[in-house]
């Protein structure tokens, strides 16, 4: 007989569910949207969406489109309000929503496929959590790398959907050579945090630094270091200097380092320096992704992120030195 | 605490082998074939063995040869007979036997490699079910899509295998264009039933629908409904009107609705919805997978359904409108 | 019984550590170049850093240098000093060391390379411990593999790393033809041992062989009739005759033979056979992971063997006929 036990909701299944009120219900979807980043905080989650609208209102719009229709779709299908009202089911809809206003434009088609790919990236995290609860790891930003990724590989097969698909190439396509500038370094550190959300506008990615400030200090000047150690690790390997003036070496250690420094992983000595490999790892993972994706019409999305936190984070219980947060 | 535990056969290797009859053992070679729909049912697998034959002799001759060697070899290592008796162990050998004829062609060499890949699929089959067994979930018909997808990478390596190799691009290769028919409409429709065994013509879709409705009414509304949603979805995306008329937007969601109403998913209201939504999911990720797969030489076989019938069952205990049947 | 509880480090976390002694902590290198292989002698470990020299002094000091580090990463992260001593943390490091010089030549920035992947590679290992053990599987070289694979895809985008690659084509890019000769055969037998550490000369596939007899003349015995099973397979598929001289269809082969002949699966008949059809299959397996990772400019490494053994011992627990070992 194949026995297992994995009984994953039982406990939730039972307990009747609470009412959640009119206040309480509104504050989800800010809260989703600072779930990108781990944080439970509705002001973070409004500076947030500020930051989108001024990256641009394309991506406020649809990333708030995106963040509804996830925590919508959670909350129907019956997954406990004491996960949703914190935000857990929105932000995988939120960077759904970005992304893909970003890689398939502002049109009426992208905005159904958001609502489509959202639902999707709901039910992908409910499995997730059921595939990594085992192993206590979290579902970080995974469903929207999947939903995502698995949409732009498909999007040029479908007339629909790909007629007017916004271009994309990396910044060093039309701004080659390694010769890194004082320029490129400075904005490339607030654009790692922008990058996050697909922004590369150095102020814009001071807005979200903001909106991370308000949530905790540590956090701010965690990813603000962790952007730094991407773009430097990135300048080692010999990186074209645009590509790093973009950030685009620097989100992935921002989510990471962020990740292990008191998130998923509890502060020390021993901790810290790992974080700091973990947030170098991510960044030398980058064209590796990258080369990977861009075979098969993929993007990097935060999948860097989630490899390198999920590795990391499942390490730690065969190593004394190191303990989960939690 | 992070605890689960995987016992995974002691029982069945302390209980006495039941001794099986002939008659038995001879029918677990239609039950074999039947359950690629998931239906135990022999009659069930007859006309499904028939409408192989209506496709064409070799379908049905390299189809039982799968599905013999993939139940034999099962057998011989000891699985338990109630799981070889109802077929589970036969069905992944059937679509092997199918699929390499298509993509090989009929000769000596290709019926040696649908005997390794029977072989291969049977262990692929044991090897997942240890690992999905944690997780409550069924290892569907992913051992064919592994086994397979890797023989047809690899084919064109090997002087042997590949020197005849059919021609097997898709209809719209030839005949471009997203204006569906009412021919394109009908044809699709039977033709997703069809395309669960590679086959695409209409007729050879009824019989296998023929088939299901001795099984169960329920479960040949719900396949001829899936497959019309498929054919929907694709339509909705801009899939050219070929590929719609050959059912390849059809058959994932065939198997898939089969799958999330009522064979592993208990029937509700909300089920039914859920099925739906899997269904039209499969269908929009055909293209996605089809592209990733194509750039190295693969093809999309039904990791569509695989992939949307896992995510969609692991993510079931989460949601408290939802359970599992059985 | 296969029962496995995942708790995963509570015990060790509360044991004191023990203290190693000075021959001890030096004896963990040579275990760990053993441990490629599955053998804890360090006689073994020292003839095949002695073979590694003799194929090129720069795969033996490369080699070392990976051991040391992945060592001395699992020693300061806190495994327990009974898993670091017997070689179980450095196997890894040896094979991403001579991988890498291989693929990105004798540079210094290589030597910084090594070192992080030996890092990444030693918290990769114990992050597959982890996800591994429910199932009573061994990691294998998957480490080695997964970190090496993305390293040599990613390496192309960065200008330090690139610059002067070594050329790493097969031999039958240069000379084609599926006509085997006896030179070829007998080559391609011993260099199938050697390819293990890619190497591609008999005589050093001949020390490697005489390292695996000095820790058991059936796992010497073992490996040469593997490497035999892999050439033949290739020969039989239509492989091109340079290709098996150089040993590139037997490494898998021996690697799987081995890990299922004794060493992971209890000895018997049926294991036997269970075992040299493992072998075969990993042969089999080579061209379609080649050609998978070509198209993304990855190499094949021992990819092919560690998917076919966890899946043939992940299959085992629901097969009556075999046992795992130990």
């Amino acid at each position: 007989m194949a026995t297992a036990t994995v009984d994953v909701a039982a406990p939730d299944r039972d307990r009747p569910s609470e009412r959640p009120g009119l206040r309480d219900t509104l504050l989800t979807v800010p809260r989703g949207v600072a779930q990108v980043e781990f944080q439970p905080n509705y002001w973070t989650g409004l500076l947030f969406v500020i930051a989108l609208f001024v990256g641009g209102w394309q991506f406020g719009v649809f990333g708030l489109l995106g963040t509804v229709v996830a925590t919508v779709t959670a909350y129907l299908l019956g997954v406990p309000w004491n996960r949703v009202s914190i935000g857990l089911e929105g932000f995988n809809g939120t960077l759904v929503g970005v992304a893909l206003v970003l890689y398939l434009d502002v049109r009426w088609m992208t905005a159904a496929l958001v609502i489509g790919a959202a639902v999707a990236a709901a039910v992908v995290g409910s499995a997730l959590n059921t595939a990594l609860t085992p192993y206590n790891l979290p579902g970080l930003t995974a469903p929207f790398c999947i939903v995502t990724l698995i949409m732009v590989i498909g999007a040029p097969s479908y007339d629909r959907v790909w007629a007017e698909h916004a271009n994309t190439a990396a910044p060093s396509a039309t701004d080659p050579g390694t010769a890194m500038s004082w320029h490129d370094f400075w904005h490339g550190a607030f654009n790692g945090i922008g990058q996050v959300f697909f922004q590369d506008t150095w102020y814009v990615g001071l807005i979200f630094l903001a909106g991370l400030a308000v949530s905790s200090r540590l956090v701010a000047a965690t990813a603000l270091v962790s952007s730094v150690i991407g773009l430097l690790v990135g300048w080692w390997l010999g990186v074209p200097a645009a590509d790093l003036g973009a950030g685009l070496y620097g989100y992935n250690s921002v989510l990471t380092g962020i990740a292990l420094t008191g998130t998923f992983l509890a502060l020390s000595r021993a901790g810290v320096i790992y974080a700091v490999i973990g947030a170098a790892t991510a960044a030398a993972l980058t064209a590796g992704i990258s080369n990977l994706f861009t075979v098969v019409g993929g993007h990097t999305l935060t999948w860097p992120f989630v490899l390198v936190a999920w590795v990391f984070l499942a390490a730690v219980p065969n190593f004394s030195r190191l303990r989960r947060a939690g």
